[in-house]
């Protein structure tokens, strides 16, 4: 395959290319800019050699499609990813500019270089070798590649449940997770889902003095806080009646393959997270904290005066966005239904609550035994040199659960990424080694299934 | 003293000169205003007729000053006031804006129309009425006016306490409080202390995303609602240990006055705070609550994602600022010292806490039986035609407590503004039969007091 090891310097120039369109899709001031990075992603698989490439409009941004279906009687593939990215801040703590892709040492850094630009950028180059070397791919591949990936995917969800037929294939193949660790190939099972909300408290009618009315005045800040306490308390329970009830705890075999995993804690603390101290639920593994058990964060809060001095106000109004992520078998609606009642329960006097639903996603688990997992563990396993682990992700990829629900695919987690590839954060990066090699396993995935 | 009925044009027409420039203290970019506002009450005093005119400069915004001491024999007054304000914002809640004085009725609005500029104009004026008209004042006067009163004022403190014969009277006259009612005359003669910080919580070096890192990651905007719950319970009880220590309640006397005040609790509700439920502790009468209980409020907090939708991103600090209203006897460096205590208490686990003081200031509370008090009730009592009320205010008026710690001076404090004035709130406002009586009243005491 020595096409993937002489074009290598290709691969990162059109990375590099690919990552600099800040295609934001929080951010209503980036539309054009989505465009432009779905446009690259249609011009740049047409250009591979694979037909039908197309933007499918509709409600929000653009989905990207393409296909290559010569290879009759063999499986069929859809790759799926995600060309936008997260916002860039506090900008302040990037080392270099997050559109501006800079490499150091045998990273790439930039917003979207691991999630997810640089990983749709694997299985797009996997099957350009294909086709440029010997024009055709041994299986048949569609690729659905969507906008709206770090805001709910809405347009993509309703064009899988509106058009099953065109995109139906005999699995996923997801490149938007991580590898366990450097150099240890990785095959991800299990996603967390999301509920993701704002929460708007009311006070008074206009913002007060503290000083006139300090003593009378309901404070929608200190309720919110009041509401958070009751939510979940300091050793990180949610407190929410029934919440925990559908949770599937994790079998003893994967518990103990969790155990196994490599893995040194005070590196974890210390250099990825930069943490003094661990949180969450004391009585329960990391792993399984991280993976296996739902949370509830507030991930923004704003009320009153922020600026620089001091300002006696208590302010009218206060907003928080919170999230729950989801495990198996829990769902978003029961969670909602759940945890609208205890707010409601929870909220102090004197003050109105809403509870606004942003986005949510199930939560998704995939066997293990099945054959497209295990080729792809084995593929992988072949390129590093190393068996393959299987772990799960505490991350949401609210796709998986539709092609599960909607066309009964399973999904193969094929991920690159690191775990301090800074996701979502500040010097976000892509390690090189692994972008080389990703594009190689994932050719080399599709030339076993191709057997 | 048919000056002061037939200038109330000039009155008004001045009063909006004061009002249009924006002497906002806590913003850096304001800082020329402050020296306009500073030039005009200097400019202002000189055209009175007042002697050495003068702007002190110091560390932060000058001092104004000004005096007329020709009537020996006679009581020296000190008046005081402040040309500074609050921030506007939020700005889109005012009908008129802010530093364009609209007249709507009875009322002017304008930010500082209450305060202090209205009040202290009353002072300015009523000296400019004896001087225009006969030449004298019934008794000696010093203006000093500070530009710093909403940020702490730092510069009249050290003022105060470096140059005590020069600024030495027999009284202080403040006018910086309100009315009980409309018509009511009122003195105060207490004022709450305050302590305003700043909290800095830091959890992980960086932000982490929410589905990788949610379980174990510290989150400090939780860890804020955790502190501030843990400092004050659902019912407005400060927890902090110790804290009321040093609370001295009122007399039974002063219980039993308050009981008698004029007061709708439905409409004080509905139109003045635009309330459904008044808080705070439930079995203090709300008059004490306010006006001889300590309080603790946030005023602002920020951290995280607060923008357009969704950013899944657990923040790696947030911030919070704080204030704690003090009554006699508290006193401001107890009280940070115990709030310290208390915060690193209940702190959780995997962040770190930063407590910034901004500003202090002590309680204080004067003797209703001192000539200088009963003067002026007198005065206001003969130009509104009632009986004048002694009360109480919530807010903090730091000069106060110096006045009477560093000269010995107790402070009158003639106030005009009304409780439905929106100080430190959008649409704030002054009632213009205040500001023409207020005038008077001012003018009368001076007359009372040279007898």
């Amino acid at each position: 395959m020595s096409y993937y090891q002489t074009h290598r310097e290709n691969f990162l120039e059109g990375l590099k290319t690919f990552l600099r369109i800040p295609s934001i899709s929080t951010l209503p001031e980036n539309k054009p800019d989505i465009r432009k990075a779905a446009e690259f992603v249609r011009d740049d698989l047409k250009a591979a050699g694979l037909h039908s490439a197309e933007l499918i409009e509709g409600q929000g941004n653009p989905l990207v499609y393409a296909e290559w279906l010569g290879a009759p009687g063999k499986p069929t593939l859809l790759f799926y990813g995600h060309y936008d990215v997260q916002p860039p801040d506090p900008l302040e703590e990037w080392k270099s500019p997050p559109f501006e892709p800079t490499v150091r040492g045998e990273d790439i850094f930039a917003r979207g270089a691991s999630d997810d630009k640089g990983q749709v950028y694997i299985l797009m180059k996997a099957v350009e070798g294909f086709l440029k070397t010997g024009g055709r791919l041994p299986v048949n591949v569609k690729f659905l590649i969507e906008g709206e990936e770090e805001v709910g995917g809405e347009h993509i969800s309703a064009y899988v449940a509106s058009k099953p037929a065109r995109i139906k294939a005999d699995a996923a193949v997801v490149s938007d997770t991580e590898m366990f660790a450097p150099g240890l190939p990785t095959l991800c099972v299990g996603l967390r889902g999301i509920v993701y909300l704002e929460l708007e408290v009311q006070g008074a009618g206009h913002d007060l003095h503290s000083g006139v009315y300090g003593g009378a005045a309901p404070n929608p800040i200190q309720a919110i806080a009041e509401i958070l306490c009751a939510l979940k308390d300091r050793d990180g329970h949610i407190l929410i009646p029934g919440f925990y009830d559908r949770v599937r705890p994790p079998s003893p075999e994967e518990r103990a393959a969790w155990a196994r995993l490599p893995f040194d804690e005070e590196e974890y603390k210390r250099k990825e997270m930069e943490v003094g101290e661990l949180t969450g639920e004391p009585e329960i593994p990391l792993f399984e904290r991280l993976w296996a058990r739902p949370t509830l964060e507030v991930h923004g809060i704003r009320g009153g005066f922020t600026g620089e001095g001091a300002k006696t106000v208590i302010p009218a109004r206060a907003t928080a966005k919170i999230s729950m992520r989801l495990v198996a078998d829990q769902t978003p609606d029961e969670a909602l239904a759940r945890f609208k009642a205890a707010v409601s329960e929870a909220t102090p006097k004197g003050v109105t609550v809403q509870v606004k639903l942003i986005h949510g996603a199930a939560p998704s688990l995939v066997d293990p035994t099945n054959p497209f997992i295990k080729s792809s563990a084995e593929a992988m396993g072949e390129v590093f040199g190393k068996e393959t682990v299987y772990i799960r992700s505490g991350g949401s990829i609210p796709i998986v659960g539709l092609f599960d629900q909607h066309l009964g695919m399973p999904s193969v987690l094929m991920g690159f990424g690191l775990p301090d590839d800074n996701l979502h954060a500040p010097n976000e990066k892509f390690h090189l080694p692994n972008f080389y090699l990703g594009i190689e396993a994932a050719a080399r995935y599709l030339e076993r299934l191709g057997r």
